[in-house]
């Protein structure tokens, strides 16, 4: 159940006066939880939640607002985090997924959470790592996520976060492990190279050098819940193709994964090939779930947990969440749906702000959400509607926003007079 | 003041029992207005009614509808008022613009206003009828008005409505005045021929042959209210490029209608130089009311006079209108704002659905303007825009009044808790 609304605070502040008969007085204090996710190579999260932020403030100048960006495990989780938090960020040098060795970043969460380390793998093994004449997921490597681990273990972490998405390999997290001292061994006693072709190779694992202070901390990682490692959804056949691998090197890719599964079932224990989130990133959630005892999250889940999202919405009269598109595939895992379904449990409204509105998008009107608009104010190219991202959600913020004010005004007005007269 | 409002009809139904959590439920009563220009080369005033009826309805199947097409004087005229009527469309042979014959039309309103005829100055001399190669101003006539005025007339016409607006003449209505036995005459005794530019030969005007049916009706034109004949915002120089004239031609086109103009006013009397509306049309507003006696009205309010706007007004809860675009030049005569202006006097909320926002939008706040939303999904080309724009249309106005329902819904609950707790 929702608490009374803002219109029920305003009446009781002023019991006898009818309504003000201007929508902007009648919906003063209206409480909106702002979520957006991030537009895809546009804005991030907290750039979004700031954009809505100020139209929903340009429209009513005294909403009370709450903003949990939605980061998603990729690129700017880092950031993401620090910046909501109040937390720090801390650079590394450390190795690339082609081996080079990266400029890369880790951070710490502010306030009560100082000790908990944020870490994305896209910092360290990231497509955007991988230069375009050396796109070949056979032999990029996770070990960059390794050593910010260990980095972050350095810095005095108690607890990591993992963000992941974005990726550039598909090494099952073998590199990260090796990092972190898990000896990944051929028939010949060697260790393996870098590379999820070489898990083909091999012949048994050992984690009695595994860094011990691992057993100290608590990972949590954020990936993609639908991810498995092995099969036809698995990592090899489905995201291969995406990082440069060609038909046979998937099903190379495939081989060796399977290989490096069944050894993680004889000489750790966990069956992780068709674990839920595994397949994420390249396979660095078996890695870090069955090699380095992580527990994984759906990505969102991390996020609305450390804002504890239940306990926001049971205080706010709307929620406004924004996404790059919206359109059937919006109802399997992404933000706007994600958001919303947890909305409709508190009875809460949801309108999403969309870069585009795409073919099916009526179908998440059966998953909580009660509205939607494109950001777009005319034709145009969706470069110029990349340039203009911050402004054009802002718009539509501003006008979604009235909307609901006319509204609440047509209410108001009604209620007010059936009182008076 | 507006009466009482939908939620307050919904509460006195039902006067004891809280109101519906649900949204849909709670707004299922609203009074909606919808009175939306056309689509330039989309929709017509009409069709864009009817998609922006589809939306609401699907977003509140039992809202109560009243649609007021904003025609404007130009193509579609007739056609419009006659289907929004249940009238009937009238087929016609004039002289066209470049004299060759045309097929033209004019039409009959239903109901209780059967003899009122409705002549579109477009459909006998629009530029349409204008061949591009053939494009000289100083020659099209507007012969043909004045014939569908006389078909008007022979079919029984009681009073004639003529739209004005896509001309392709600039002849001050001296051809239409012709074709209604008005004589122009040259220093010979000669008639003038067709063409703005034999206004320059013009020594005086003889109203005593003009058809004497004339005096026995009612003629109302609907104008654009900014155009003038004469100087520096008149017909020739602000319209006269636009249909072909080089400039040495549009100060030939200039002088002609200063002639016309003087002898007007020492033939006749009125001095139509500078009045409001006189300018439509290349000038037919001027030959409309000082020749054959016609009352020039600002082209929307033949239509809201029609459908007594004002009194819809007073009856609802919501206005919806649209245009194919807002911007910082809509408070100058566009459909949304003289919608706005009226409905502010009323207390009515206004919501505008436009093809693209444009520069300077804004601005349309501060005259009666309380939202607006582009039609626009996605990033698109105008073609790609247009060629949807109905199903764009239906979709925005769906949304819109969902986000309505939204604030309704939001206040409807607040309420309820008030009142139950």
């Amino acid at each position: 159940m929702s608490g009374p609304g803002w219109a029920c605070r305003l009446a009781a502040e002023n019991p006898t006066a009818p309504h003000p008969q201007t929508l902007n007085k009648g919906v003063l204090k209206m409480r909106v939880l702002i979520a957006p996710s991030g537009f895809k190579e546009g804005l991030s999260a907290p750039q979004a939640a700031d954009c809505i932020e100020h139209g929903v403030l340009t429209a009513m100048p005294d909403a009370q607002i709450t903003k949990i960006p939605m980061v998603d495990g990729g690129e700017g989780f880092t950031r993401g985090l620090v910046a909501i938090t109040g937390g720090t960020l801390h650079h590394a040098r450390v190795t690339g997924p082609v081996v080079d060795m990266v400029d890369a970043h880790f951070g710490f969460l502010g306030g009560s959470d100082r000790k908990t380390a944020v870490i994305e793998m896209a910092a360290a093994a990231g497509l955007r790592l991988v230069p375009k004449d050396r796109r070949d997921p056979r032999h990029t490597t996770s070990f960059g996520v390794g050593e910010l681990i260990s980095h972050a273990l350095d810095a005095g972490a108690e607890r990591i976060i993992v963000g992941c998405g974005d990726s550039g390999i598909n090494d099952g997290g073998a590199g990260m492990a090796q990092a972190l001292g898990v000896r990944l061994i051929d028939d010949c006693g060697q260790h393996l190279g870098p590379g999820g072709s070489e898990l083909a190779r091999l012949h048994h694992i050992d984690l009695s050098d595994r860094d011990p202070r691992l057993d100290g901390v608590r990972i949590d990682a954020a990936v993609n819940w639908k991810n498995v490692l092995l099969g036809r959804r698995g990592v090899a056949r489905v995201f291969g193709p995406q990082k440069g691998a060609t038909p046979a090197q998937v099903e190379e890719l495939e081989r060796s994964l399977e290989t490096y599964a069944a050894l993680i079932r004889r000489d750790v224990g966990p069956d992780i090939g068709r674990e839920p989130g595994c397949g994420a990133s390249g396979g660095l959630g078996a890695g870090l779930k069955a090699l380095i005892g992580a527990r994984l999250h759906p990505r969102y889940d991390i996020v609305m947990q450390y804002f504890d999202i239940e306990r926001q919405l049971r205080k706010v009269d709307l929620v406004l969440t924004a996404e790059g598109r919206l359109d059937d595939q919006t109802p399997y895992g992404k933000v706007p749906v994600e958001v919303a379904t947890r909305a409709k449990r508190h009875g809460v409204p949801v309108i999403v702000l969309a870069g585009s509105i795409g073919k099916g998008a009526y179908t998440n009107l059966n998953h909580g959400i009660d509205a939607y608009a494109s950001i777009i104010k005319a034709p145009c190219s969706l470069d110029e509607a990349m340039v203009s991202g911050c402004k054009l959600l802002t718009h539509a913020a501003e006008h979604a926003v009235r909307m609901v004010g006319i509204g609440a005004g047509l209410s108001d007005q009604a209620t007010a007079l059936a009182a008076t007269g």
